[in-house]
């Protein structure tokens, strides 16, 4: 459970609800139409962007990734592959077929050095799928970004189309207030979900990618190692270096 | 067919006139000289930044492009180029002469194995290939976006237009209002062609040219194992790396 | 003579003039102290960026290449191309000596080649060759979009400058509308001169140049092939890679 | 200590303070529930970004680097090194063991050569340390840039849901000044963080990062210049292109 | 001298006095706690991106390199290496030891050909010479930059400080119009110096720095030729790719 995604959402609604209670009406600030202009034509345009069946896996697997959190931390892999490049060295690479690995990835190239795959294949197999897992989820990534440009866009276009709406009409100055009021809405829902929600939550995306590429370089790293039997203390000294310093000792 | 893009322009089209018919007056969004104003300056820039013909064809591959969805996909390539990897290894390359193949891309890589090219040759023809196809293809991109950038200039330009007439002439309060609300027009209008057609399109390009690009980069790999007469399963494992892992089983 | 430029040009001022006089005043359009202002500031900024010699040079080849259309193209060549190789392979190198070569970037690497230079030194030469020629071209695009940049920026220096007196001259209500006008026009000028001129025709010179770079690269590839002795069918093949795929067949 | 932080933030702020006691009424700019809203919706939204523990040590380091100064220069190093190349020519490498060195990671990399091991791996350990470390600073440079761009954005939602309200309750016009003048607050404290505090922050752990690498690079090249035991007059020379000129002569 | 620098920046402030003494009062457009927070803030902010000495640094020579003009050009520089190629092809190398060079960076290359330096080592040292000059100088347009991103930024800031006190402050309707006068000086102050200063110097030192980087690439090419004992006809051809085409006979 990612509990900054869950804590950055609900302090930011937060702030924002106890702004609009403190100047009272909080219905002044729920106008349906509205809502519907930005909501429904932020994800049109998105849809358009993509594909229907992007968009909706990447909702999906963007809201999943932006609460679930990864359990391998760079250390606990070193301290793994170092136990593995022990038992590969004393046993032979042999000894790792069908041992209880924690990291599907890690699995896959251990796999590929007990068939018995030439150094060029294992680094080439793992490098292109660790690419191609990256590529796959920045597809995510890009279609929040989508929805939080196009909410903004939809929020001033709602309120174009509110003020157009009021200055054809001004008969009754009375009107002209909450009229313009209700303009402003689609503006700050725009706002709120490009800067609330999608925008916050496409940058969580890459940058859980981007540890997820930190991690499969070092796993990749380590399975070479493992294939070629380096040694296990050398292995995790050249390691360390994926670590920040304080974590280092943990490792070694 | 790309529904994507029928429903998102549809349902973006159908949320703006809902936010306007609930206001009232249709008509008080159509003014033809604003429409003139900017779609016409919107496409007079975009012809300056390119070449009438350039953008006439932009126009209409782009359209065709962003409504036709490809039926190749990766996994059915990948079935396919297994098959005939099977076939040049059990009875040379010369038996995929004249062979039907789906993918015109791949049957002019196995044309050229067929033709007894060497490696590099095959390599470097099919990539320059790849990379030109994609390049004219972005060219579409590029037009549209120029439309999206240049659809708000305008826009913004009409306004103003509008406002130096409004304020020259505000003898009559009565009119500063209507007078207003049509100079406003012109932004919407910029706005919804730059946000709802325009910006959406040219995205929509580039997803669809970094597709192929996977799809030929695919190609590509598997025309050359072909060519080495790889064993079938060897390659059919290699190239699942393309596919995310829920298909990996279906090509295998 | 290049069509787009004058069309997008002409019917870019013409829909900007209809709007203004539809609106029916045109000299309030006219305001020769705020045209000063935006198109002397953006001229003076644009100066101080580069140098007046580069800034003078920039406005002629920048002109004369947005008005200009290179004749030569991709297809042609390579049928002339074709022609050189077939005789330089029936009768050496040496026939090529002063033959009549229309484009004369491809005559100088004929030169090189007749010179019995090496295929490293023409590859070498043509090449930087080609990069210092882009590299010059793309200088005038910089201050084109220099231009573009400080257009706009000078007219709402000017309009804060109107708004300014304005605001400090309020006695009159009278006036406080044409005045706000005049304000407001040097925006309308900035905006003007940056999307319908100044950002169009950097955009244009971008275009030119990348043209340029295909073509030149044509070029040398089908000079090292010319000297290479391939033969010319295949070297027509390959380099058809570089047309689109509707032009193929007038090349072979 | 960083003076130009501090005298860059104390300097800032006063111009500000100064600006408003001019104005008068200092009170005017103090209200708490803006505060609130623009910096718990910033911090929310950074938080969401990325990871609290992120946050947590990125606000802690950032601060502590933008406040701390490098003791090490450039010349101090080369000198030092000059010493260490020096003795390790004279004396052999392993007379470098234990010495006192005062840079930590010219520390580690002597070390390394005292521990035997080859060219390559020193060179590769030691530039992926410093890249990693280059790496996890930019971490802290990104999540001040996230605070600066999310501080204006709900300086923006502030003043849209002061406007909303202010709208809706117009009967009294006595009002409506004093409620924008609390509506424009928010969008003020934006500015101000994001532009007095957190990207000035942002860009200065860039080149204090920029500064680290340099410094590293030179390290790195020293290093393995006494490892393959050059002249420390060459050795001199050639590191003393890292200086600028002014500096040359002091390290020669 | 510059003068394009001299020229830009006394046309430029030239053509917005006119705007101002056209619209009458002068002294309307001076207000020193508006010009103390625009240049004050955007100081500070700039002193705490980097350092005070940096800053200080990079104003002194950012002024000077805007206004000095280097003598040396391409044409003259090729003219001169031919003549010392002639040398050391006659009479060897060692008869270009103390002989008179115009331009510093070549002195300094062929005084290494001089030393015996060896072909990789004189390109090496030269190289990074070349690209270390060029990143120090471009700290300055950074610096530059900064400033011009900063005060617009402290500009907006200052109006609306001075919106808020107005705002608060509405009893009297007289003062409204010259308060927000005064309100909107500080964003025009933050839009001059932006523009007609620091973003157009920022710019000169990138173009200076980009002359300065093709002119010693030339010498790093020039040297190495003279260093390898070229024909000096052949190097002077080869060298005359990096002018523009009107010149290359000047220089043949």
């Amino acid at each position: 459970m990612d509990l900054a995604t869950l804590i950055g959402l609900a302090s930011g609604t937060a702030v924002v609800l106890i702004a609009i209670f403190i100047g009272g009406d909080f219905m002044a600030f729920v106008d349906v139409p509205s809502m519907l202009l930005v909501i429904g034509g932020a994800m049109a345009a998105t849809i358009l962007r993509f594909t229907l069946a992007d968009v909706m896996a990447a909702l999906k697997t963007g809201i999943s990734a932006a609460l679930s959190q990864s359990r391998a931390t760079p250390s606990m892999l070193i301290v793994e592959m170092g136990e593995l490049a022990q038992k590969a060295r004393k046993e032979g690479l042999i000894a790792l077929d069908g041992i209880g690995i924690s990291h599907d990835f890690l699995k896959k190239g251990v796999q590929l050095c007990v068939d018995g795959m030439t150094f060029e294949f294992v680094k080439d197999a793992l490098s292109r799928d660790r690419d191609l897992y990256i590529e796959r989820h920045e597809e995510g990534e890009k279609i929040f970004r989508a929805i939080g440009d196009a909410a903004p866009a939809f929020g001033m276009i709602g309120t174009l189309v509110g003020l157009v709406q009021m200055l054809g009409n001004m008969e009754d100055p009375q009107t002209i207030g909450p009229a313009m009021a209700i303009a402003l809405l689609t503006t700050l829902y725009g706002a709120l979900i490009s800067n609330l929600v999608a925008l916050p939550i496409a940058d969580k995306l890459a940058s859980k990618a981007q540890l997820e590429y930190v991690l499969r370089t070092l796993v990749i790293e380590g399975t070479l190692h493992i294939q070629n039997r380096t040694n296990p203390d050398v292995m995790i000294e050249f390691l360390s270096a994926y670590l920040p310093e304080s974590q280092r000792e943990a490792a070694a």
